[in-house]
């Protein structure tokens, strides 16, 4: 019997737009959807996940596609009311998004782990695949930028991005432990493949590959592992990926990012716009449209990411 | 010179109309609105305050005039979709009205007082009047019914007051030590009138009463004592007042509300409707229109009620 499960490694908007491809052409028991929470925060009390939230509400279909964060049909009273009191606004926060920050930290204070109010929440939601953050235990990007070290949200959110970062921190990552699912599908021997979905590398990958353990796991698993570029035509779809390469000394290119993940990686896939650029980046390179702006466009990109997986491990 | 300081205690809906009413007869610096925090509460993990909230919300004049409760201009996201995550949604909380519970219940947690939250949220909705809860000590009302038990929103939103009360408790109140400002004003020698808004005895006033030293200050200010009654034409205006008097064993009417004073009150207002059936109650008795509709009616009755604390201090 062949092996079942794709293991999926995400950031946020661009990860979740490959995580619904991914969980529309398989099935839900064989998705495990694996969310970098080094971008979680306290915001005005509340325990707010970025990435999960955005994935949660992706694979839900209850997303904004507009913004690619938050969900749809959403008000903003929250907002309005929240400064005439003193409260912080600027991160925004809608009015039913609120409900998941609200229960999540209301579950967590309870004593339940992120895990478990996750999986919860998703079930309510009726999201088949299972997702999960990277780790039950707390680890926080920080940005070094000319002004020293500031907390991740700060950077990307009230500063949009606009700080030269000149270092990346996930503190507490060398105390965390990878989330017992992830481990438990990783060791299962039942991996068909680890999908590094296309996310920033710097911030959404890298807090999930630095858990102690999980590098190794993967490797282990025996699976192929294959990256998708988040750069078509040597920038970023969005967010400050590219800003952030060139500000770090790497080349702001789909090989860039290859290189960044090194000896990890078995199969890339990278836009038509950069066939003639990638050159050798140490993977089974496979040309492909990147860019999802349809539904069809996620589901396509998925098949042709699981196909390039299979046709590694035919090769093995 | 003659006394200036007006102190007023107040629950929700009822007792907030008049608190406007005194705050625009009254200059600023004259009007201190004590609060009932007996109804206080944790939903969602959030720290609810339902009569500081409606106080606030009405001198704001930001109120919601067809609840009572709750703000104007409400939308209602959040609490559409709390509930589709398994979070309870048997207690409104509108998404404007939530922005005050999680910036209170934020601040609580870094350590302000009760009194300094609300103090400050007061100040940046513009607020002249000083409004201060009761104590910044928990005091929880507690509802006996035939089941047992139970706690207040819990018999008065959950239950919509269904459940007959046999008796009630105010959980804390023993250990509670009245709100600083409180003690100050009914020390200072300043103080005008001390006025028992129109509001639940029970549940509303009580809990403010019941608190160690809070009686005897009141007596000890000097100042006149004058009630509004909640009952009109031996029903109430609103909420469960002549219900829980009956299940009580009292009488549901102008008088039974006056006798559960006994001694405290000097004067009491009551409308026209109860003019011939309030009898002697102890207190010196005037007759006036106490159904609050307009802004119009709420001034109007506040300078009826300051004209009666006014003759009974002429009086001593």
């Amino acid at each position: 019997m062949s092996r079942r499960l794709v293991v999926a490694l995400s950031g946020g908007v661009g990860g979740a737009k490959l995580a619904l491809g991914l969980s529309r052409v398989l099935p839900a028991d064989e998705l495990l959807v694996v969310a970098n929470t080094g971008d979680d925060f306290e915001h005005l009390g509340l325990s707010i996940s970025p990435d999960i939230d955005t994935l949660t509400y992706v694979l839900a279909e209850i997303d904004n596609p507009a913004t690619g964060w938050g969900r749809r049909d959403e008000t903003w009273s929250f907002m309005d009311s929240i400064g005439a009191l003193g409260g912080e606004d600027w991160f925004r926060l809608g009015d039913r998004d609120l409900a998941l920050h609200v229960e999540r930290t209301r579950r967590l204070r309870l004593g339940q782990t992120l895990s478990e109010v996750t999986s919860d929440i998703c079930r309510r939601l009726g999201i088949g695949a299972r997702l999960v953050p990277m780790s039950d235990d707390r680890v926080r990007t920080r940005v070094r930028g000319d002004a020293g070290w500031i907390d991740f949200q700060d950077y990307f959110v009230r500063r949009q991005c606009r700080p030269v970062v000149h270092e990346l921190a996930f503190d507490g990552v060398m105390r965390a432990r990878p989330q017992d699912d992830i481990l438990a599908a990783l060791r299962s021997g039942d991996v068909r493949a680890v999908v590094i979905c296309p996310s920033n590398p710097f911030i959404s990958i890298e807090p999930i590959l630095a858990i102690p353990g999980m590098r190794e796991a993967i490797k282990a698993s025996g699976a192929p592992v294959v990256a998708i570029s988040p750069i078509i035509g040597g920038k970023a779809v969005k967010g400050p990926i590219a800003k952030m390469m060139r500000e770090l000394g790497h080349e702001a290119s789909a090989a860039g990012v290859a290189a960044r993940y090194g000896d990890l990686l078995d199969g890339y896939v990278v836009d038509h716009a950069d066939a003639d650029r990638v050159g050798t980046v140490g993977a089974r390179v496979t040309i492909a449209r990147t860019l999802m702006t349809s539904l069809h466009d996620r589901e396509t990109l998925a098949r042709v990411t699981l196909d390039a997986a299979d046709a590694l491990a035919s090769l093995q």
